[in-house]
C-alpha cells in the first residue's frame, strides 16, 4: 500500500477559454466512473472565467449569458440505468489552489437581472478572498465568514422524453407571458452552443433542443442552488438515461438562501470530491419525483440566538396586496434587511450583494393565513466584526464601495 | 424577600365560552402593564374551545370561523407611544396544567381550507398528548418530538390610519380576484363580533371596520405563525397607538414551517410569560417597517445530518410551469414529502397533519433561476421511532388512522 | 377523554421542615409507580430549605450538613427486580411556581468546603431569580443565561451487598488518609438521621449503615451532578432491589461542569416529570456497571465560536508538578478563568460562584502526555451582557458584591 | 491582481527521514513571518514517518521515541517580543494530498504505553483512509466519521527562565516518584537530538537542557492535544522570546477527548494555513498564564440526542476508592464504553483505538462530591453504520481485527 491519491476524473485550466476545454459539456461523455468510486472533478466558475479580480463591474455588465454554465462532464457511471438512483456523496469541495478568490455579481436589469432588479437595476460586483475556511471582501468591509461551500449545479442528463416535457412546458410559459416586460424563461438557443467535440449535426440538435441549465427542474435537480449541499452531503439523483451522464459545476464558496442577485453566490473555480454509488431501482423504492439530500455534519454553526430574523409579507413595495405569494413576501423580506443594514453605512448594493452570498436563512413561516404569506430571513450577526444587534445604536461608518460599472 | 410569584395579567377559564371571558378582546383594554414588567398571560386555543379531545373530525368540519382568534388583551403598556418599539421577551410558554393536550386540524375545503385543499379537501384531525417537552398522538403512531412551543399571534393594535390601509388594500385584492373559486381575503365581518364589554356603537364599528386577525400584516406582525418564536425569543414590535395595546394568543405546542393545514400547528390553551420593555423612538432608530426577532437559545437540535431534505419546484401537479412562484414550489415540496412517507403505511392525511405541526424546516433555496423557484423541506428523522432514512427499505406498517368526520 | 392531568406521586411543602415531610426518605417507600407511568414528583432544595433569599451568607456558613439531601421517595416501581434496568425519561423539570428563585453557595472551608477552598475559604452566596427559561442574580450583575435544568441526584437503592461494598471501601479510604487535613469521605452518621416513619430500630440501622448521599457511586449513579441531564434526557439505571426503590432530589436550575463550589449549582425546590419504564434483564443485555444516559434535544446552544476556552495543566499553584492528575489540572483551569474575569471588576468569589453554576464546559483534552494532563474550560460569552472577548480591552466596572457572612 | 497563492513557509518531503529535513527544529529558526501574514506550513506526522500503511503493528511496537515530535519551525514572527501574545488563526488544516491516510496506535506498555496500558499492554494499530471530510478504517469496520482536524502541538519557544523552571519541576517529580514502576516524565535527553543545522555545542546544549515536547505545559501550551482546535479556531499564545519562535506539528485528522492511547489521534502528515497576528503587551492585558482559544464555527454536529453518555467514578477496577481523582474516574469511564461496545463484536483493542481518535466528548461532571469524581464520556452514535442505541438488542458481528504486532 502506501501513497495512493484520489483519481482526477477531470481537470480544468485557468488559462484557456472554457469553450476550448474538453472536459466541459463533453459529448457524448468525458469518461467513465465506476460504481462506488471516489473521484475529484475540477470545475470552472459558472461564467467560464468572464469575471476578473478587479474593481470594476464592467465585466459583470457585459457578461455574455450564452457562454455560461460550462459544466464538467457528463460522466458515465457504470451500471447506472433509467429508474436507478445515483447517490452522490460530496466528500469535499475546495477552491482551486492557485485561484483563492471568487466573486458575487449583480447583473444589469437589461442583461440577466436579479431578484430585486426593479429597484436595483445597475451592475455591481464584490471580490472575495479566501482564507482557509473563511472569506472576506475589500468591497464589503466589516464582514467575514466561514463558507458553506457547495456546488450550485449537479444532476444527471434528461431522457429525450423528459427533455421534450421541459421544452414544451417552458415554451408555454413564454407564450402566455409575452405581455410581461421580462424574460420569464429561456428556450433552447443555438448561439454559442458548447457541445464539446460533438459533430456538427449533434451540435445543431443541441442548439435547437437542448435545455438551458439556468433553472433547476423537478425531474433531475440541476441548478438548485441549495446552500446547504456542502461537504459531507449525500444527494439522491434520479437516473433517466443509461450511464446516468452526470454533470457538475457552478461551485459556490458560499450562498444565502435564494441566491438573490442571480450571480449571487461567491462564484469560484474549484474541485469537488465525490463518491458515486448506484442504487438499483431506487426511483420506485423511494417513490421519487425530485431529488432529495441529507446535509453533511460540518455546517458553520452560530447558535440560534446569534441571528436577527426579519419578517416579509406579500404586500409589495407599492402597497399592493398579493394573494399568498411567497415570492413577493421574500422580496419584501430582503428589502427589510437592506433597510436595517444601511443604517451602518453600507450602500444598498453592498447589502444586496451580501444577502446573496452570506449564509442567511430564508424560511417559509406561515403560508396559509390569507392573504399574506409570512417569510423570515435570519441574518447571522457573527459575520460582522461590529455589533449589529438591535439594542445597539448604529453608527454610520465609511464602508467604502462595491465595484460598479463605468458609465 | 422570600416567595414572590410572577403576576398573572390575565387568566382564562376552560369552562366558559371564549366569548364570555373578559380578558379576551377587552375594549378598550384589559389592564395595564408596567415598562420592564414580567407577567403571565393565559390564552385559550385559537378556536376558543371548539375542538374536543376525541376521535372524530366533525368539530373540525363544523368549526365556526367567525368565532376564532380570541386573543388575550389588549394590554396598555405604560409609556409606550406611536413610534416606539415594544420589546417582547418570551420568557416561557406552557400548556395549561389541566389541559395537557392539543390538536392539529385539516379544515374542510368548504370551510377554511388549507394549503393542499385542492388535493385533500376532507376535514381531519389529530390529538396530541403532552409529555413534558415531548408530544405524541394516537392518531399518528410512530412519531414523537419535542415541541418548539410559541405563540402564533402577537402584536400591537393598528392606528386608524394603518387599519384603513389594511381594509383598503385587502378590499382591492378581493375585488380583483372575484373570478377565483376561493376566498382570497376576509373583510371586516359584523357576525359574532367579540369586543369585550364595549358599548354597542363601538361593537358595531368593530364589526364594520375591524380587521380580521387571520393574516399577519407587515405593519404590526400579528398572526405570523413563526415556529421559532419560542422560549427565550425577543420580538421587536412597532407601536402605532398610545399604550401599544398589545394582544397575544393562538399558542402552539409546535408547528412546521408554513403551518400548511391552516389549523396546522398543535393548537393549545396555555400561558405565556413575557417581559415588556419600551424602546423609545425605536421605529426610527431601527428603520423598522415590519417586526424583527431574535430566537431563543433552547430550540430542539437534531444535527444537520439528521434531516432528509426534499426539493420543490414551481411546476405544479398538472405539469404547468409557473414563473418564479415560491408558493407553487412549496406546495410541490410538501407533496414530495407525502409521497415519501406514505411508503411506510401512513395515510396522506396523516402526513399532511404531520407536516403542519412537526418541526420541518422550509427554506427558499434558489429564487432567481428562471422560471423555477427551488424550495427545500427538511424532515427531521429523529421524530420517528423507526428508521426512515432513504437507504432503508421501507416496510408498510399498520399506522392506524387520524380522525375523520362522519359522512 | 378531555381534561386529564398528570398524577403527582409526591408533593412537598415550602412551609414545613424537610424532616417532617412524609414523602422524603420514606421508609420503606412512598407508594408505587406503574411500569410505563408518567408522574410528577416534587422535591425540596438539597439543603432542605436552610438557605434564604437574602443578602447574607450566614446561613451558608452555618449550614447543618447532617440535614441535607432530603430526597423524594423512594418509590416502588412495579415489576422492577434486581438485574433489570429502570429507564427514567425526564420529561420536564420546573421550579416550584411559588418559589421562583434559587441559590448558589460557597461553603466555608471549615464546614463543607469546595474545590477551591484552599484559596477561597470564606462562605459566600448568590441568589438567582428565575425569569422563565432565564435566570439572573443581583449578586453577580452583568450575567443572564438560560438554565440547563436538571436533577443533581437520581438513582435506585443499593442492595445490602452493594451497600456493604460502599461502606467498606470508603472506610478504607478514610483510614488510609487520616494524615490529610481534610474530610475525604463521610461514613454513616447517626446524627439527624431522616428515615421517614421508620420504626426506631430501622432508624438506628440507617444511622449506622446507611450510605451518605454526597458522592455519586458507580453501582447506581446517585449524586452525579451531570449538568446535561436536562429536559428530555433518558437515564438507564441499574436495579439492585425488588421495586427498584427510586429516589430523586437536589434539583438544579443550572450547573457548570464540575459544580465546583460544592453547593455550586443553582439549587432550587421544584417538580420533575418522569416516565418510568422497566427493561427486564437490562443489566446483562447492556453489560452495565454504571448508569448511562442520552441527553435531551433542547439544550441551550451558543455556537462553538461563542466560547472562550481556557487551558489547565497538572502543575499546581505552588509550581509543583503532578503526575497525570486531572483534578489538579481542572483546579488550575478554574483559576485561569477567575484571573481572566476579574479584569472586568468581578470579585474572585463572584466568579467562583459563577463558574459553579453557569453552563461552562469542562473537558479532558489530553490525559496521556506525561506528566501533564490538559483540561479545558469553555466559557460561553453570551451569558454576559457586555463583550468579554479577548480582543476587547477590559474595563473595570462596579460589579457590586455577592453575599458574604457577617464576621 | 488575479492569481495569488498563499506562501508556503515550509514544505516537507515524504521521501526523506525527518531528521534530514531542514524545516524541522531549525536552529535558530526557519525564516521569518510578517505580522498579519497568512502562510501555509507543512508538517510530518509526529513519528516522523516511522509508521506504515500496512496490517502489522510491529512498527508501533518498535517505535523509537527519541525520534518523534519533529515540529516544523521555529519561525520568527516579526515584531513579537516577550510579554506579547501571538494570535494564531488556524484558517485550514488538510492532509498532504499525496498521503490521504493516517494511523492510530496503541504503544506497547514497555515502549511508550498509554492510558489503559495496565489492562491493554500490547501494541496495536489502525490505518484510516481519508475521504474528503470523512475517514474510515479497514481495521475497525462499521465506523465512519467527519474529522475534527487540528494540530496536536503549537506554541512559542520558552525563555531560558521558563525552560529552567520546567526542567527543575519535572526533575523533582521524577526524583519523588522513583518508586513507581512507570516513566512519570522525561528529562532532557541527548540521544537523537534534532537541532537542525545548529553547531555541535548548541546541539549538545539542546541535548542536555532542551525540554521534551511530550507534555503540554502551562507557560506556553505545546502538546495540548485539544480536539476542538480545528479549522477556524483562534489561539492566544504567550510570547517568551524575541520573535516568538513559533513551532507547529503533530497534525491530527481527528481525536477523542483524552487521546487515550497516547498515539491516539489519527496521526497524519499535512499542511496548516495560519494567520499570525501580534498583540502587543497582550499577556498583561489578558492576565494570561496559559493559552486560551476560541473554537472555529465548523465543528461536526450530531445533535445532543445522538450521543450515549457513560459515567465514570473514582473507584478503580480493583474496587479501591480514590479521593476526588478525575484521572481514575476517566479511566473507568473509558472501560465502561469498552464493555458496552464489545457486545457488538469489536475487540477491546479496536475500541481502545476508536475511543482515542473518534470525536468522543469527555467531561468533568461533578468534582466535589467526596470522595467520588464523576466524569462522563459522550459517544456519538452516528459514527457507526448500525444502531448502537441501548434499546436495540446487540448482535455480535464479525468485526475483523485491528493490526497487531507479530510475536
Amino acid at each position: 500500500m502506501g501513497k495512493q491519491e484520489i483519481r482526477y476524473a477531470a481537470k480544468v485550466s485557468l488559462d484557456k477559454p472554457a469553450a476550448e476545454q474538453e472536459c466541459l459539456h463533453a459529448i457524448p461523455s468525458y469518461g467513465t466512473i465506476k460504481n462506488n468510486e471516489v473521484v475529484k472533478i475540477e470545475c470552472v466558475d459558472w461564467t467560464g472565467g468572464q469575471i476578473g479580480n478587479n474593481d470594476s463591474a464592467d465585466d459583470v455588465r457585459d457578461v455574455d449569458l450564452t457562454k455560461i454554465h460550462y459544466l464538467t462532464g457528463p460522466f458515465d457511471i457504470e451500471t447506472a440505468e433509467p429508474g436507478d438512483i445515483l447517490i452522490v456523496e460530496i466528500q469535499d469541495v475546495q477552491p482551486l489552489q492557485d485561484q483563492p478568490w471568487g466573486f458575487t455579481g449583480i447583473f444589469s436589469k437589461d442583461n440577466g437581472g436579479g431578484f430585486l432588479d426593479e429597484i436595483y437595476p445597475k451592475p455591481a460586483k464584490a471580490i472575495w478572498d479566501f482564507e482557509g475556511v473563511f472569506c472576506s471582501s475589500r468591497h464589503i468591509p466589516g464582514v467575514r465568514f466561514a463558507g458553506l461551500i457547495h456546488p450550485g449545479i449537479l444532476g444527471c442528463a434528461p431522457s429525450p422524453e423528459v427533455l421534450s416535457t421541459w421544452n414544451k412546458r417552458e415554451a408555454e410559459l413564454i407564450s402566455t407571458h409575452s405581455h410581461l416586460d421580462r424574460v420569464v424563461a429561456q428556450p433552447p438557443n443555438p448561439q454559442n452552443v458548447h457541445a464539446g467535440l460533438a459533430p456538427e449535426d449533434i451540435k445543431k440538435k443541441v442548439g435547437e433542443e437542448g435545455a438551458r441549465t439556468i433553472p433547476g427542474r423537478p425531474e433531475h435537480g440541476g441548478n438548485c442552488d441549495i446552500k446547504n449541499l456542502s461537504r459531507g452531503s449525500k444527494v439522491y439523483l434520479p437516473v433517466h438515461v443509461k450511464g446516468a451522464k452526470f454533470s457538475v459545476g457552478d461551485l459556490h464558496f458560499s450562498q444565502g438562501d435564494g441566491e438573490i442577485s442571480f450571480c449571487g453566490a461567491i462564484e469560484m473555480a474549484g474541485v469537488i470530491t465525490i463518491k458515486f454509488t448506484v442504487m438499483k431501482g431506487g426511483m420506485e423504492q423511494l417513490g421519487m419525483k425530485s431529488p432529495i439530500y441529507i446535509p453533511g455534519p460540518v455546517q458553520p454553526q452560530f447558535g440560534p440566538g446569534r441571528y436577527i430574523y426579519f419578517e416579509g409579507f406579500s404586500v409589495d413595495e407599492n402597497g399592493k396586496q398579493h394573494y399568498l405569494d411567497a415570492t413577493v413576501a421574500y422580496r419584501q423580506n430582503c428589502l427589510r434587511v437592506i433597510e436595517y443594514l444601511r443604517r451602518f453605512g453600507y450602500s444598498d448594493y453592498q447589502i444586496y450583494l451580501l444577502l446573496s452570498c452570506a449564509p442567511i436563512e430564508g424560511h417559509i413561516a406561515g403560508i396559509v393565513d390569507i392573504p399574506n404569506v409570512c417569510t423570515t430571513i435570519g441574518l447571522p450577526v457573527d459575520i460582522f466584526d461590529f455589533d449589529i444587534m438591535p439594542h445597539v445604536k448604529p453608527e454610520k461608518k465609511d464602508m467604502g464601495s462595491c465595484a460598479y460599472a463605468s458609465s
